[in-house]
């Protein structure tokens, strides 16, 4: 397995695999790696003989007061996990290699960037799809794949990418939870195992959700109240419970009839550390469900 | 020679010519193509074998009170240049084509594109960054060519390649003109034969100003000044007359001593008709020189 952090290198090596065959897929990571980020391997290398996966912690979609300085770093693990796996190249560059001095240039992704996540982090969005644009040019015709437990920023990487003609083929990959329900994320590692406890509350919301869809309850007013409800109950506070469309993720208001699939999207933190977890009512079934083959998700 | 609406139609003949080997060049374009044009055709070939040219009035780079409809449209004319030049394909898409329905995505350029045109057309730059990189994703690893007189886009467009890691190798082509000096531009059409007369002021100050710095004037005041002085009293209107870091685009004070290299630009409005030149002091010699090899203008 190669370890590559100058970007021109790192192109330069895709470009090379490009030519032999077997195809290039790219699953971009900030590192910190679980079984949600290898669940994408798992779907790249279904896909591509030449696997990389990139590791960096994207300073450009943190906001000032956010856990850039403290998120999770484990370059060492990350790498034995990725070798492990049949990557074939692990790109980890350093701020300095992807945003060098005198940088000027970002991406502004419009109204599917606005709502949940957008609203309440500024900026975070075009620092994703500035990252991601880099990454996507750099790497060159690819399969490129992401985890859906970041819904709007699957809807915003699959609108960058159709906007600017990008030669990249999209996977999105189910979120792969623990036993009881919890979404894995890297920012699990800051829950004591009381909030842990508490953190439940979200997946368990997004479950019960989906048993009164199923069950024919399709007011958005009493669907999205009884998610937040359940959430505002255990968590510290409230980010947002929203429905919205699949597509645009535009959110529905309370008082409409929810469409035959819609998004059911939440954050919200407890002590300190913010989490978020989304369900697609009319498609994904519950997280309850999904447990059972969370170790081999596979794309939809 | 090819005619191609459909992007992905084009990003493919480009992905097929590359694998033929001999290169790739994209010369961007908004038509009504005069000599300055054939100039990066010319550079364009001497570069590739397979060479492309788009021709898109891009809505994006206008403001609300600009001359999008009124900016000049000569397809037929355009395509039998090209097609004599040894064009291999002209891209001509619709603008549903290049901004399909719900697209989203933006690019903004900071420091490079403030100053300038970019303060008196808000927005211009990030619309050119925006069309410039969907059309070089598309057109892949390549050459590009673009004309000098342009010179703050020339910029932006190194600051975007650069910023994005686009595999693309940018080639500047300096400014075409007339035997009297006048910059090509397609804008010229507007002109009456009065107001092109007096349009003629912007190449003079900047031959003025490359005399005056060849005798050894440094002192920014005074070449900016005398400059500003000859463009005032035939232009109805002075946008900028400036002098700026030839790589930033940054303004140099009018107290300070100008370096070795120094960009003057100019932009003035004669007739409803909005102008640019510049010159590079220190480098490209007075326009009166230029005009000689005008024809055949290599990039430098």
């Amino acid at each position: 397995m190669q370890v590559v952090s100058d970007p021109r290198v790192y192109q330069q090596a895709c470009a090379s695999a490009r030519e032999k065959g077997g195809g290039v897929a790219l699953v971009p990571t900030m590192g910190a790696l679980h079984d949600g980020h290898m669940a994408l391997v798992a779907a790249a290398r279904a896909r591509a003989d030449f696997v990389c996966v990139s590791i960096f912690v994207n300073p450009s979609q943190f906001g000032p007061h956010e856990d850039l300085a403290r998120y999770p770093r484990a370059m060492e693990a990350d790498g034995a996990r990725c070798e492990a796996a049949g990557v074939a190249l692990v790109f980890s560059p350093t701020r300095e290699d992807m945003y060098p001095e005198g940088g000027e240039t970002r991406l502004v992704v419009g109204e599917t960037a606005a709502a949940l996540c957008g609203a309440s982090r500024p900026g975070h969005f075009d620092g994703v799809a500035t990252i991601v644009s880099k990454l996507l040019v750099l790497t060159g015709s690819c399969v490129a794949v992401f985890g859906r437990k970041d819904y709007q920023q699957w809807r915003v990487i699959n609108r960058l990418v159709a906007d600017l003609f990008l030669p990249v083929q999209l996977v999105g990959v189910p979120t792969v939870r623990e036993a009881d329900g919890l979404a894995l994320s890297s920012r699990n590692r800051y829950l004591s195992s009381e909030a842990r406890s508490r953190a439940l509350s979200l997946s368990r919301a997004l479950s019960q959700a989906v048993r009164r869809f199923d069950d024919g309850e399709r007011r958005a007013g009493i669907l999205r109240q009884e998610a937040e409800a359940m959430v505002a109950r255990e968590m510290d506070e409230l980010d947002y419970v929203a429905l919205c469309d699949t597509d645009t993720v535009q959110p529905i208001l309370d008082d409409a009839i929810v469409p035959s699939r819609v998004l059911l999207a939440v954050a919200a933190r407890i002590g300190g550390t913010r989490l978020i977890d989304n369900v697609v009512l009319g498609e994904d079934g519950a997280p309850s469900q999904q447990e059972q083959d969370s170790a081999m998700a596979s794309e939809q």
